[in-house]
């Protein structure tokens, strides 16, 4: 589960550290030259500054909105991974006919579904993988580059199976199918968003336009003490770089940040209903992991 | 129903009066500041104040459209399980064949699927839960932490035992199924938006942009009478600080706020229609519940 | 069908014109106050009103939109439900066996599916039933809170039976009833539409706001002929108000308005789709009526 | 297919040239009127006029973005009507059994489409049909106000007479009964886009907004040239006025305008590949016609 | 996949190397006029840059929105392609019996999929086809304009061969349908991106108002030295054309452009995932060609 921790104030801070400095002396730069004898008689109305700062505004605001999209995709689309997980083993329960083995079936499947959740989890994460997902691979004696494929692809090996032995009805293994297709449909639109980028030459003008802010600000403030006039010409630029990153902290929901989706946190929650539907025991809760943040 | 009702205005400044006292503290801070020695002369032009300004109404319309959008849809979706609790039931009565049973079946049925529909809204606002949901699960004999997913099993067993049965057409399992399916997706959207936090850094950086406007404007307004300068001083930050909290109240759909979605007026309601198409008797009519308000 | 009239400036004139005498008034009222001995030499810079004018234009903007969202959703749910009930006559046609019954039923569920469209519009806009519909529930013998859900049960009902009778494929039966489900989704909608009030928090953050732009703007006009300030300070305010007022017109549409769905219209068209697919004389064609106004 | 030619200028230019002329002799009007003893002295800041811009952009990037939306909703039903088109002729193919009649059938309802889409595209334009269509209806020996329900009925129609012969299996004959039901619902949506008005209040707004910019906007700018200033009083207000326009020209898509859904073209797109399916000899290329711009 | 390198700054700069110089000179030959006697002594508010500039900057926002809407459908569309191409080989799999031809029917389908994908991104490119396709087509002894439609026909040719060889149920051979009729829809829908022109009159109006600020934007910096005039005078509008160029870039993704869709990737991350499913040699992995750009 999601919970509402908040993120530290201190890693936002280191992130745009450099960039608060860059501004910073770049501003003093500035400010300097305004003090030179060829610029001291120059003003650049604020107006004009203004104008520049609507545009960057409404080009953040964009930025801001398209980077949020993927990242609630991000968690839309691991929702519905949970929801196709429950749905999956109590389709099994349903549709398998009750003997003997049935148990052993379903907890099969209720396994090799948590073990798809954590594969996709670190395959997306590109984190080595654990020791869990590991022994699974090793016992199956099979591997992939794309191991959630490959494990899909075993549940339909096993629905096969499963429907010669039981006779079950085409109906429903079309519509178990439809469920495996779903979960295909989850796994191929995580893999959309990690491997598209979010495209480079909207951050590139953004930067440009700060920059050119930040050149064309001071010599709006002419008669102030120098002082406030390089604590404006920073904090003003500094202010929409803020922005620029919380937009990108949010644009790639895989990264192992702490705006990440917690995937890790979800797995878990998912093997739980899933033991407790197939009826075993159950995991220990799933617990926020200390070394990491949640926003 | 969700009744047109007004928030009541005194819920809302209690919400915002120590935002105002704390703005009304600074703005006076400020505004001393400014007839201090040091400081006196200093002007900051308006149009500083007026880029900060623009920045941050673009920043709240972000803020307050991506809240309106959660609030929609968790209306959309408890809109949705009215329609597919309803469908369920028909679906019921139209599948299953007549006969002295029937009737009986059906009117289970309608009643798990109403304490279904109560147990979720309980979940959601994690509430105690009430007596009749406590009083349905003592006679289940079973319990989960995740009540709703336990009762959509129980759906989903006995619809395997009716099958058996009555023989029901393998097609028409599917259909219900399906209707099953859709519930579950319900639910875990609903989950999915309560555990999901809004991203705090936006409120963070909205927060921060609302001080920085609020030291910079008195600056520009220098000339005027100093009980004028601290009046316009707390009310600009405070209508953008009004803004927030209004999306903030909208932003959380289950948290048993007055802006929350009426789930126990909703639950009522499908739990009469339920009981109407079940042919049993109907309990009184929902009425919105005096110590809750509705927005 | 919804036709191009346009909509009466007087009937919009006529909703606004006691916010235009209000805002009048109280702009004479602060336009005086301007002139007192204490306010006299108060100004307020334009920028301050022109940064409230342009976080009252984004909230204005938002405000547009979602109603306009909304009134369009309406008529995507009718558009729907035209042609989800053309398709219920078409899969009935193709799917009863030819026999001399069969123009009957299909007559008969031709007749409910119009009657179902005319009591739906008749709910949403909680006006008194219509002679067409009171007869039609007379004549059934039973009635409801929510009639076009008696209605979609009635339709099953039937189909369970004329399944029986002429041993229709379950495949074709789960077909026919997955249009009933749409409608049923289509009914759910329009009654989360109804029911579902706009947060009357932005109406009231939207007025206030609008109140101290009225209040703040006509002390930065301070040298100008004072009926000119009185114009001014009127006309600005106005705009505002016309603008959340034409927002209010859509936001509602389902509520006897001019800018209402057109659902009689279109209950209209249904109804002589369905009698020429169903080959019975069809009802005259559908005109506008007089004592509405169309948007 | 839609070609880039460009929409020609000169087109555009003729649509606005009443507006643009009316706004020129109102800004003269203006012009002089400032010029007079009583309004000589009189100045409205640029602010309220900026104020008055910023709404109207507003506006119009509100306007701009739904009339975009509709255009492009139209051609995504058309794209669907191509993909629909394509599929039922595949799934006829692929569910008939070969025998000597199943080209003749399979050609039968290829020619049925294609008459469906042509006349789909005259009932939207409401153009008098073309001789081919008018050719396939006396042929057909039936007619009907809503000449592409008919035709969909009697696709219907012949899909019973197949289901029968060949004893297609019931799954089968749902699946075409699915592609006959997303062609009724693209047919329902073109509808719904065609009867919808966009609501005309907001146009209302929008021109009175730009009036009374251009009463005010003179006003400030009193100490230029006369000749400057009528320049610059007729170019802003056309300005918004231009844009407006493209907005209104984007808003209903099959008004058989230059920018038109290229239905026509479309439908000798979607026959070409019918014919080719089906065997036939292709009719020529579709060429844009030359007397109808594409844009 | 679409890596994270970055678009080359001096392929930007190319792009946009003309207007640049277009609006330096137009700038210039203002800026002159600025000096003549005539002009010398007008000046046009900054005031009214600034309103041009905020409608520029909302209709820049909407273009870069729907610019970037139309990039993304394209990924969102190639995504689906991936998921069901991946989809339509496991099916295959789970429906045919195990005997000894069945690895060689997967075998065919799987080839005749990776071809499609390589097919359909050529056809959107509108480049000379590749070796591999051509071979292929010769060896199938059939050709179309639309060689993507062929190969879907050929796919329903041989489930229409193999049901009847296998016997498969209706049932699956309807969901091997429905996947093939995804397909056919991303096909349309690629088509109509590729077909539909972003409409021009917006780009047409953006550089209008582009001009008319170069035009007026130099007459509000009257007293300042020449040299900063004309800089500020070019550097204001080139943002503004940079960021429409941006737009344009994205507004066309099957253009073989840098910010195009990297179809060609994508096909051979297909390829190679159906080539493992179906138990084939892989190709070599998917890498970056070197002469084409990824942004």
């Amino acid at each position: 589960m999601l919970l509402a921790k908040q993120i530290s104030i201190v890693y936002f801070l280191k992130l745009i550290k450099w960039d608060v400095m860059a501004v910073f002396l770049y501003a003093c730069l500035v400010g300097a030259m305004d003090y030179l004898t060829f610029f001291k008689e120059l003003t650049i109305p604020l107006s004009v500054s203004a104008m520049i700062g609507t545009l960057l505004s409404l080009l953040l605001a964009f930025r801001t909105s398209q980077s949020y999209e993927r990242w609630w995709e991000a968690r839309v689309i691991w929702g519905a991974i949970v929801n196709d997980s429950r749905t999956l083993i109590r389709q099994l329960i349903q549709f398998i006919p009750n003997d003997s083995q049935k148990t052993d079936y379903v907890k099969q499947f209720a396994i090799r579904q948590s073990i798809w959740c954590y594969a996709l989890a670190e395959g997306l994460r590109k984190c080595p993988p654990t020791q869990k997902v590991e022994q699974y691979m090793q016992q199956l004696g099979a591997d992939s580059d794309n191991r959630p494929n490959l494990l899909l692809s075993k549940h339909a090996e096993q629905l096969a199976l499963l429907s010669d032995q039981y006779d079950i009805n085409a109906n429903k293994q079309v519509q178990l199918d439809s469920t495996i297709q779903r979960l295909t449909d989850a796994m191929g639109r995580c893999e959309r968003i990690k491997n598209t980028v979010f495209p480079r030459s909207y951050s590139v003008l953004i930067h440009f336009l700060i920059y050119v802010l930040t050149t064309i600000f001071p010599f709006g403030l002419d008669d102030h003490h120098w002082a406030i006039e390089i604590c404006l010409a920073t904090m003003v630029p500094v202010l929409f770089i803020a922005i620029e990153r919380t937009a990108i902290l949010m644009q790639d929901p895989f990264e192992n940040k702490p705006t990440d989706t917690p995937m890790t946190a979800l797995s878990k929650t998912i093997e739980r209903n899933l033991m407790e539907m197939a009826q075993m025991p159950a995991p220990e809760q799933a617990s926020p992991i200390a070394t990491f943040y949640l926003m």
